[in-house]
């Protein structure tokens, strides 16, 4: 089909069309799925979504309502990153937040200075971001617990330098930058810093609770400038639905702009998109209060149970190991025998949608993944390390 | 509320104090939006989206289906634009489209020039474009039809010059600017020119069949690199559906990042935001399939009824009359004697949710608007006036 039709097929004929065009894709529920962050959205989640298609955040006057539950939901967020005076916007996702951060550090900044110091495990929008703002990203090393080593971070300062970024919650491991020295290096040097806990921004928050190693990686750190923190990852709000949280307002003006002429009247815009989907911001909200911190806690209890029942088999098995004992939900498993490339290959071969980096495999074990399934995929791995060697 | 409850409310009570709390937004079924761009998305696309909602085209090795089906709807656009050889993106909307269009232009060119010449009747996207990536725009002014002045944007261009944007359908009055002299001057420079038909790009191409003025403004011109064309606006899709074509892949390299660890394989992305919502593009891809060209042709039809019928009110009226006459679907009111901000402050007390610009009010007559709201609204402007007098 390369032109369009002169007269429309039937609404029963387009969805025929769709069951059997539509085959092909992967579905969150089928098990199959365990290198994604994101998951099956919670179904009152999307229960409310659905109903709100036609609110749009890009001319908030015409719908001041959802809008106000934008701010009430973004100041829950707050409030679980310890600062209830943070604002913020629901935004497309991750790259969006992460790209307003570094936009909103280049704005602030009287001196233009140009250099972003950015952890090597970083996310790939960072230097999107850096690419869009012509900013020049500065690479730093790990330590041997694979977060970003502070003394490089400190060494790769210059008069350049305009932010420092940390990550709570890598995206290939899962791990968490000591954002408390982080912070330290921020003030002492006058920098803006920002948390990209796309990730672990609903993961972190709990582990106290939960007897689980706590990590300050929040506002509660005076450093830390903005958070990237997304409801559609661990939060399980419905795509598209990432957060960008400010220290405070003044943080927000580098990205603001005055927009007049909508038809809700005047507004100050903070975030790239323009028009931008209320039905995310509402969503938020009502699983924010149907879930509360209990809710929470629960799913990010399961999921990291099953996590660590994925990385003793692992463990236990021949020819595979673990990149690093898993701090969240998030496996890397290794070989210093077997060739990764290969062994993914025969892995996604068996339907098992894993994610590849060079030197390890991916799990991450998301709300839709339950034990059967991680049990089905030790089996699978075990069966092809057998073959393999 | 400041802190997230403990436990969570019961899905009922969530239910309950979301239905008074949204209370306050307005609809569009209402009639009383009369400013916006958006429209009450076409229930067969609504339909459509909500059975999507988990699909993720940020990794579309999971979702393969989707992502052939946004390939083929992106093919359709092309061939309503007249070039099947184009590629692009279903984006979150205009905004996102116009900052890929020029980050496109930025990273292609070798010379590194850094000025866009922008008609001064530009989206505001263009300037948060520029601002984002570092450019200098070069505003041009308007002939008297409110077009971009073809000479003023010859004698705009020097060697630091990138760019050259063109509109199709202005945000304030819905006007085409000469594209096709625009399309010369780009050849001859050997400039990158990019087309916002965000509102345009569903209305344009089916004038000449409905025996309405013929504007040439898309790749049949041979110096149109780039344009954007939003299936949420007059498209009549759900929000978030934005659009992006480029001439040839080529172009879309500008922006194009590779993506080697995802669960679904390597991809190769080239949009801004990174999750992206496959049920936008499945949606537009349905309601391409169900409306054909004869659908959508009826539509922009009953559109350009509408907006004669309101235009022709108001040039009756006295006090009032026309900005200009209306090309699109896009009615300027404006005033000799009458303050428009007093008119404008009136006509929302009444409830009428209409666009102020500074020197007229605008009212798009998109698809949810009908003839009893056009009448309504005459009747209340004409008492208006008459009260200011």
């Amino acid at each position: 089909m390369e032109e369009m039709h002169e007269k429309g097929l039937s609404k029963n004929q387009v969805l025929q069309q769709l069951e059997s065009k539509l085959k092909a894709d992967l579905a969150y529920d089928s098990g199959k799925i365990l290198g994604s962050m994101c998951t099956k959205a919670h179904e009152f989640a999307e229960q409310i979504y659905v109903k709100c298609l036609e609110k749009n955040l890009g001319d908030p006057g015409l719908f001041p309502a959802t809008a106000e539950l934008e701010n009430e939901a973004i100041r829950l967020l707050g409030s679980l990153l310890s600062n209830t005076e943070s604002c913020g916007h629901f935004v497309s996702g991750g790259t969006e937040a992460n790209i307003m951060a570094l936009w909103a550090a280049r704005n602030l900044s009287r001196e233009k200075q140009r250099e972003v110091v950015i952890p090597v495990s970083a996310h790939y929008s960072l230097y999107k971001a850096a690419d869009l703002l012509g900013l020049r990203p500065i690479k730093v090393n790990l330590n041997e617990q694979f977060q970003v080593d502070t003394t490089a971070v400190k060494e790769a300062i210059t008069s350049e330098t305009l932010a420092i970024v940390g990550i709570a919650g890598t995206t290939d491991l899962g791990v968490v930058d000591p954002i408390p020295e982080l912070s330290e290096i921020a003030m002492t040097n006058e920098l803006y810093l920002h948390v990209d806990a796309a990730f672990g921004g609903f993961v972190l928050p709990f582990f106290k609770e939960l007897g689980l190693a706590n990590f300050d990686f929040d506002f509660k750190l005076p450093g830390v400038s903005s958070i990237t923190i997304d409801p559609h990852k661990m939060g399980l709000a419905p795509i598209p639905a990432g957060g960008i949280l400010f220290r405070n307002g003044a943080l927000m003006k580098g990205v603001s702009v005055e927009v007049s002429y909508l038809a809700g009247g005047n507004t100050e815009q903070s975030t790239i998109v323009g028009t931008r989907p209320g039905a995310s911001a509402v969503a938020v909200w009502a699983l924010l209060m149907h879930l509360g911190r209990e809710g929470y806690k629960t799913i990010v209890n399961g999921c990291m149970d099953l996590a660590r029942t994925l990385a003793e088999g692992v463990e236990r098995m021949d020819g595979v190991s673990l990149v690093t004992k898993p701090v969240m939900n998030i496996v890397g498993i290794k070989s210093n025998r077997l060739d990764v490339d290969v062994l993914a290959r025969k892995l996604r071969r068996k339907g098992w949608a894993i994610s590849l980096f060079p030197k390890h495999i991916r799990v991450v074990v998301m709300p839709h993944v339950k034990l059967d399934h991680v049990h089905n995929f030790l089996k699978d791995l075990e069966k092809i390390v057998k073959e393999i060697r």
